[in-house]
């Protein structure tokens, strides 16, 4: 499934690679913008084709289905996040509580919230995309929250034989679930009762 | 927003009232088997009537949408739980792993996962069906699991200040991601562990 255009050999055509790559972006920006505008359900292969000024066969030609560009828009967008690292100030507590406050406020921001939930209805439906999920977004960003917890546990504030994949998701899901099923408001005071309920499961 | 059939007064009409019910039976059993059979982004409203045996007009009549159809085939399934009860030997360790390995059990049966996972995605891209998801589906059966955390407390086994709400989610989001994600295997073991942190997190 290939996600990435397919280059033409710049030895036979004058920049052809260039204009590639500014149909790509024009692309992934109109489906960014459409998703927030308009929501995924509603989201047609056609509108993206008109805002970003390409035919419909250019898309079909590089993603396979509307989740698959979808889910290339919002990998653009943390793009650049590479080496993510969690604050550590040697206080485990505040530094969750400061990025669990985080992840709060970027669910309240359409422009952030929009393609993500997108994304996490396409992925829930759809195994192969989840696959590349895990792979391409969420393992980089979990091995960056899971070095700050080995430096907790290090710091002797956290079990040294804690398990960090079950932590994260406790950690994280009880904030997923009520972002994605509105089940409870999402508020800094829940992220901080999260942390804090958390740590004394996880504490030596 | 109706999703339960408007009956013709039966004063006037013999036995229409009869035959919505058979229609309506047939239209939700239809649904729950295509859902489980062609999954949820290609279940069409034509091939629920030719499956049921009704005219399209008649499942439009009474639903704004495939996903209210999808909603109430499953919500059938649910009826006759009124009144769920969790197990209470008295041991809350016990009872809570004995509920979240039959969830397990559940989430891996294609007949009951296949329904409420297209109900999910349906209510992550719909605020109106997540209220009423809420409401009909998960008020009720959060009630019933709250009562035995309410039990465990009486018995100073839950700290008495503890707030239920989140010590369900903690219980259950990290499940409902895993499962909705794919994103790890959902095992008997992963049930145990789960309950064990966050006894850990809740004990007096």
């Amino acid at each position: 499934m290939p996600t990435t255009p397919q280059r033409p050999d710049p030895r036979t055509r004058p920049n052809p690679g260039r204009r590639s790559e500014r149909s790509r972006a024009a692309i992934l920006r109109a489906t960014r913008e459409l998703v927030s505008e308009v929501g995924y359900p509603r989201l047609s292969i056609e509108a993206i084709a008109a805002r970003a000024g390409v035919g419909k066969q250019t898309i079909y030609r590089w993603w396979r289905s509307k989740g698959a560009v979808v889910f290339d828009a919002f990998l653009a967008l943390s793009e650049g996040a590479d080496g993510v690292v969690l604050p550590d100030t040697g206080d485990i507590e505040a530094d969750l509580k400061e990025v669990l406050r985080a992840t709060v406020a970027e669910f309240a921001d359409p422009v952030f919230e929009a393609p993500i939930r997108a994304l996490n209805m396409e992925v829930a439906g759809d195994p192969e995309l989840a696959a590349q999920y895990r792979e391409r977004l969420a393992a980089p960003v979990d091995e960056a929250k899971k070095e700050r917890l080995r430096s907790a546990q290090r710091a002797g504030q956290i079990r040294a034989d804690a398990d960090l994949d079950l932590a994260l998701e406790l950690l994280y899901a009880p904030l997923y679930q009520r972002w994605l099923l509105r089940s409870a408001p999402l508020t800094p005071e829940y992220a901080d009762a999260l942390v804090e309920h958390v740590l004394r499961a996880l504490r030596p």
